[in-house]
C-alpha cells in the first residue's frame, strides 16, 4: 500500500452564493463539504483508480469527527491521529464570478501527540510501498517534521515524496527524500527569488534542490505539464492540448502517480505519462480529489516525454 | 422561568481577516464560535441579568453539538429537542471596514421531530412564567408553527412573546400572543407598503397589528428606542442619548426585558424603560447576547417614557 501524510488535514466547505459583495449579508444556497488537505486528495485520486492507500495525519475536535465521516463515506482507509484541538476548515465563498477562499489556521498541536504521530508513522511505514507526506505543517509540529519522516522511511528502506513549500520543504530536503514535487512558487520559496518560467529555468531551480538533497524533483508547471531532474536525466511532459477544467488537486493527482510509480519502481518516462494523465484528468473532473477516467484512459495513450539536454 | 424558543439556532461563527477581497484567498487570523440565534441571544441576556430562563428549540448533527457546547460554557439552561439534519452555522467576515455574513439554510425538520418539539414544548411551558418565540423557522416547521405554540401557552395561562417576521409572524397574530416586538421592516413585512418611519406612522403600523391579533406591540426603532402600542394605550421611550457599539443583538435584549416585564406584570412604562436600557448596554458590549451591566444600571434610572396621545 501507499502511505498518505496531511498534518493539517481540512474540512473543505463550499458555500455558493449568488454574488459576493463585501459588507453585505448573503443567503447561502448551497454548502457542500468534503475531507481535504493535500495527502487526503493524494489518498482520494489513489483510492479512484483502485490503488491500495491508507491516509495518516492529525484530526481532532467536532471538525476532525466530520473529516473521518468524508473520509469514510470516500471509502479512504483512515488512520489518522487524534489530537485536542479542533481540525480546521478551509472555506470557499463560489459565485458567479469565481471563488473567495478562506483559509483558518490549524489546531495546535503538542509534544505528545506529534510523538504519538511518529510512533503510528513508523508502524505503517513499515508496510507501505512509499509514503507521501503533502502540505504545510499546523502550529506546534517541528519545523523538520517532515525530514524527521523521510528519515525514518529512509530506515525501513521505504521511498518518500514530499510535497511543500518555503522552511517545510528546504528542511525535509536534508534527509534526501526520493521525490520532491514543487510548483514554480515552491520552488522559488527555496531557491529564493522570483519564480522560475522557462523549461531551462525550472529545469536549473530543480537542479538546485537535488544539490540540497532531494533525489529528484518534478517541477509541476500547471498546463504545460511537468518537468523532472532525476538521476538518470531530465524529462519533459505535457498533455497534448490543455484541459479546461478546476485545476484545484491536479497536482495532488500528479503526486498520486509519482507514489504510484515510486511503489513499483517504474521507469521515469511512464510515471511522468501517467503523472500528466491523472494530473489533467483531475482538471477536467469538477471536484478536487476527483478524476476523469474517461479522460485519464485518453491522455495516457497519447501524452510523449522527451529528454531534455541541459 | 422563562421559556425561551429558537427553532432555527445556530452557530454563529466570526472570521477575521485584513480585508475581504473578492476572488482572493484570504489567511483567517481568528476564529470565535458562539451560540446564536434570536431565542438563544434572549436566553444569553437573562442569563446575565440572573433571571432564571431555560432555552429550548432544535439542534442536529455535528453543529447541534458544538451549539450545545456553547450554551454549556455560557452557563445557559440547555432543553433543545434534537433533529436529524445538521443545525446551520451563520459566518460573519470582519474586516477592518465592517462584516460580511454568509446565512447558510437551516436544517430540515421532519413531522415527527416537530411532534416532539411540541410535547418537550409544553411540559416546559408548563412550569414557565413566560415564553419567547424568536427568529425564523427551519423547513419542514409549519408556517403557523408560533401560532400552535401560543396556542398552547394560552391554554396553560402563560403569556408569550413573539419576535419574527412575514408570515411566520402573521400567522402567530391568529393566535392572539400578549406581545410581539416587530422592527419597522419586520412590522412592513405584515402590514406592506414601505417600513413605517416617524413615530406616528410606527404606531399606525403596530395598531394594525393590534388588531390582527397582537395584545401589545412593541416596535424597535434602532438608537431611537421604542413606540409601544399597548391595551393600557401607547408610549414611546428612548435612551439619552444614542449608544454607540455593536447594533447587534440589540432587539434581543428588548424582548429579554419585555419577557421579564411579562413574567412579573410589571406595568408598560417600568417594562419599557427595561427594555430600553437592555437594548442599549447591548449595544455598548462587544458581542451579540451579551450586556454592559454598568451601562444598563447607568441608563435605566434615566430613561424617560412618555405617552403618545394618537
Amino acid at each position: 500500500m501507499i502511505l498518505t501524510v496531511t498534518l493539517n488535514a481540512a474540512l473543505d466547505v463550499t458555500y455558493r452564493v449568488d454574488e459576493l459583495r463585501p459588507q453585505q449579508t448573503h443567503r447561502v444556497s448551497s454548502v457542500v463539504t468534503r475531507a481535504g488537505g493535500k495527502g487526503v486528495n493524494v489518498a482520494a485520486v489513489l483510492t479512484q483508480i483502485r490503488e491500495p492507500v491508507v491516509a495518516t495525519g492529525l484530526v481532532g475536535g467536532p471538525t476532525g469527527e466530520q473529516i473521518r465521516h468524508r473520509l469514510a463515506a470516500a471509502r479512504i482507509a483512515d488512520s489518522f491521529v487524534p489530537v485536542a484541538a479542533d481540525s480546521r476548515r478551509t472555506l470557499v465563498v463560489a459565485d458567479r464570478t469565481g471563488a473567495t477562499g478562506f483559509w483558518e489556521p490549524g489546531p495546535p498541536v503538542t509534544a505528545e501527540e506529534w510523538s504519538a504521530f511518529v510512533a503510528r508513522f513508523r508502524g505503517l511505514a513499515t508496510v507501505s510501498r512509499a509514503v507521501v507526506l503533502s502540505g504545510s505543517l499546523p502550529a506546534g509540529v517541528p519545523a523538520d517534521a517532515y525530514a524527521e519522516l523521510v528519515t525514518i522511511a529512509r530506515e525501513l528502506a521505504v521511498p518518500s515524496i514530499v510535497d511543500a513549500e518555503g522552511t517545510a520543504l528546504a528542511a525535509a530536503l536534508d534527509a534526501r527524500p526520493d521525490v520532491v514535487k514543487p510548483n514554480a512558487h515552491e520552488l522559488a520559496s527555496v531557491t529564493g527569488g522570483t519564480a522560475p518560467d522557462t523549461v531551462t529555468e525550472v529545469l536549473a531551480a530543480a537542479e538546485a534542490l537535488r544539490t540540497r538533497g532531494a533525489g529528484a524533483v518534478v517541477a509541476s508547471r500547471g498546463a504545460d505539464g511537468l518537468v523532472a531532474a532525476t538521476p538518470d536525466g531530465a524529462y519533459r511532459a505535457a498533455p497534448p492540448a490543455a484541459v479546461t477544467g478546476n485545476p484545484t488537486g491536479a497536482g495532488d493527482a500528479a503526486v498520486a502517480a509519482l507514489a504510484r510509480g515510486l511503489a513499483y519502481r517504474t521507469g521515469w518516462p511512464a510515471t511522468l505519462t501517467d503523472a500528466v494523465a491523472l494530473s489533467a484528468a483531475a482538471v477536467a473532473a469538477p471536484e478536487a480529489g476527483q478524476v476523469d477516467g474517461r479522460e485519464y484512459d485518453r491522455l495516457r495513450k497519447i501524452i510523449t516525454v522527451e529528454t531534455v539536454t541541459e
